[in-house]
């Protein structure tokens, strides 16, 4: 990323200030604290970076309010919050992908029977639109991407090429879905008869309200009826499963290979870390965080942090993780017990021969 | 789902007996206890939810042979399995999703040297059919499918949008493929030559048998030779890995985020939860139970449930893990005990020395 | 797989020796060990497979320098390595699919600002390829990928159908893509403001170096800035997640279902068995081993193997393994011991008493 910026316009940008470094130096690009070379800007967003800073190329480092190092040589702008403003003098300059044109590529497939304002959306190349889909003004459908007959978009929709849109699901506004998410894919129900697995219809939606974004390959089944419903605000990463009938709250997290089973309720602003799974029916609380490769197997109706399989809380988990470890030790002093208790026993019976 | 019918015709139609309520009630819709209003039906699957029914705005319920609460002002059918009767009703009611039209979409690309009968087939807008391809009567291929050179599909498959056939593969009847599903990749293998990992070619092909069903972005890679094959009737959950050569048995469920190495062997019947991994090369035999999270790590040989890392007989398994929780108890009554030994050694010699 | 060579032919062609059996004998095909008929060859590339050989319906074995298995009847070939030679047989008379006709097909959507030479790349129905792309000679793009404004591939890529190419990424030579693999989705990054989760804006990029290959439906995010960056050669298998600026080295192999989180260094040679999560910001150096369903959760900075939740060296790990066996057995033991204890301290007031 290229530029040509006096450090003294960079700080006001980034709402900073300079605490070393001449003003009037030039400042180049924007960059990693490892990949940065001379000239460059970059940032301590992180603490672990302190290591790296001190050998970065970088020419000017945005700071926090708690950094004290020296650093002699480098330009230096205190901000709160080094990785905010370090976002906002990317968006300034950063070289942004190519936005899509307005209006319906000749090569997209979009029904008669779809609705929306082709001066107000972009369809990419390759896209196949069903009969009856809604889409609001601002969307943006990328190339390749499906969506089924019947779905609803709000407004400013972005889907990048590749991802898919069942029928009939209901996306809110602002919703962000990336390459090859699968949005109302039939839930995984059967009932076995006479040896078979015979399908239960799943004939409800998924619904994905405002500003939900959802990652690459991740799917989400619509609802045996009713729907599975993902609340404003809340973040899929990628290769996440969320299964028919589950409620998602609003403003949640859920990080890359976790899976949520059918028909689980969860609150607001819960934290799933990754690998986590959530078995089928149970409810979560809001303002709950579940640590990473956990397996939830019980309702949660407290907040706070849990952690392991089965999930507990964090205290409790941390306590038998540790435990864990000292087990081989603990295998060690139960046989030098035994051995010592067996010597006691044994002189035990001396004592008492010696006082016969 | 909207409907208007009375007590007495639902009742008749899912095969069951009123037994509270006034069979001329009308019912207007179909919903789950958690989202029925009034007029409504829904239904008990699962003693879980006898709290939420309490409260449900519903004003039918279909009930099992066992249900005995009383529910004032909620009329009742009784029926022998509550969810099978209801998804019959839905069936009969529920709209379904537009049905694909048959033919072939202007905008599909077929090669002139796949077989099927137009007349009897639907190919939907950006569907990419390869040479060779055969296609069964009464196949959907749904929107932007691929289908690799000579595979072949039986009768009456379903391939949701944006799923993908590598080539050469095999499915049966109604193999059922969900959105994003990729049948036919390559296996991984390699062998490290001279520092590099060089392909070990992967010309097999992948097979899946009658009413096989796929998940959403699940991955079955072909074989190395041979074939890849999944037994007729098993159902695969959204984001599973098969890998080359594996054989999975009949009537078999795996779960989401499963993974199963390659050249396993496994019998019918086998149900694996999710988030399960299989090691390589192992054999596991019919009617065998895997719990989730769990990890099999050496064949299993008789049918039964199995749980853990590495996976073992679920009471053994259950014993383990309840050890385990007791482990922080189990150190802290060590250290007691340590504490007494060390007390009864100091004793003994106070002993010994009374007695001189 | 069907093919008519006599024994010494095949001999000749995978640079072995005949052990047993008559060289004029005709091979009719090649299959393994289990599919085998009469007539064909096969190989033991696995000890795990030895008793399996004793019923192989296969006439002739590719067997290694350990083999010394009486074989009644069978013809046997010894070779250095069955499995890399029975490739090399399979390679000569395997039926391959059919190569991508040289060519733009004319369903593919093709931006006139792609740079490629027409006569020297294969690009099939369906694609969609973006402006100012770059793809190299020899380059196969297949069936509905799409390939992102910006994007540039080296030579003799093969990217299978339905696999993704973000906007910007950089494929080096001989790169390949699984189906439905999505390279350079956007970094999952949110800073939670007012309680809602505002995007940290991605726009940086992936790179692939040379040789490197993605497994069907894995994702590789793209950098926030900078880059992700997978090294030559390295190995991806199926549903792996590859975050944010993760830098992974060269020559690794990274199994199914594994996540790397944002920001990891990994060294070369690395081998990541199935469903590894890697927290974010590790390094890990080259030459480490983490097996299946390990958490990493420290920085790793000796070479060797790695195991467990949170991942140890595997000595250790084993023994933490072994030891949690051994915990119900140990409770046992520890309550038999407080027994005993009990019972000393017991009979110690006793012998007191007999002593007064």
């Amino acid at each position: 990323m290229s530029l040509h910026l006096s450090l003294q316009s960079i700080a006001e940008l980034v709402g900073g200030k300079i605490e070393q470094g001449d003003p009037q130096s030039i400042i180049t690009g924007i960059n990693s604290i490892a990949e940065a070379v001379e000239g460059e800007l970059t940032f301590l967003g992180n603490e672990r970076y302190l290591p790296a800073l001190q050998s970065t190329r970088a020419s000017a480092v945005l700071v926090g309010p708690s950094f004290t190092l020296q650093l002699p040589g480098k330009a230096l702008i205190r901000v709160d919050n080094p990785t905010f403003s370090f976002t906002s003098a990317i968006r300034h300059f950063g070289k942004s992908d190519a936005v899509l044109e307005v209006g319906v590529h000749p090569q997209a497939v979009v029904s008669n029977k779809a609705r929306f304002n082709p001066q107000k959306v972009s369809i990419a190349a390759g896209a196949v639109i069903g009969d009856d889909v809604e889409i609001g003004d601002g969307c943006r459908i990328g190339a390749l991407c499906s969506i089924g007959a019947g779905a609803k978009l709000g407004e400013d929709c972005l889907l990048h090429p590749g991802s898919i849109v069942g029928p009939r699901s209901l996306l809110g506004n602002r919703v962000v879905l990336q390459s090859g998410a699968v949005v109302g894919s039939d839930g995984f129900g059967y009932e076995l008869i006479k040896g078979r697995h015979v399908k239960v219809d799943q004939i409800g939606i998924a619904q994905l309200d405002d500003d939900v974004e959802v990652g690459a390959n991740s799917t989400i089944d619509r609802a045996r009826f009713g729907r599975t419903w993902i609340g404003e605000g809340t973040k899929i990463d990628n290769l996440v499963q969320i299964a028919h009938n589950a409620v998602i709250g609003k403003h949640c997290v859920i990080v890359a290979h976790t899976g949520i089973a059918g028909s689980v309720r969860m609150g607001d602003y819960v934290t799933i870390a990754g690998f986590v799974g959530v078995a089928g029916h149970l409810e979560i609380c809001s303002q709950v965080i579940i640590l990473a490769k956990s397996g939830v197997t019980k309702n949660i109706t407290e907040p706070g942090a849990y952690v392991g399989f089965p999930a507990k809380p964090l205290m409790e988990g941390r306590r038998q993780m540790t435990a864990a470890s000292k087990v081989p030790e603990l295998l060690q002093r139960l046989r030098e017990l035994e051995r010592q208790v067996a010597a006691l026993k044994g002189e035990a019976p001396q004592a008492k021969d010696s006082k016969e």
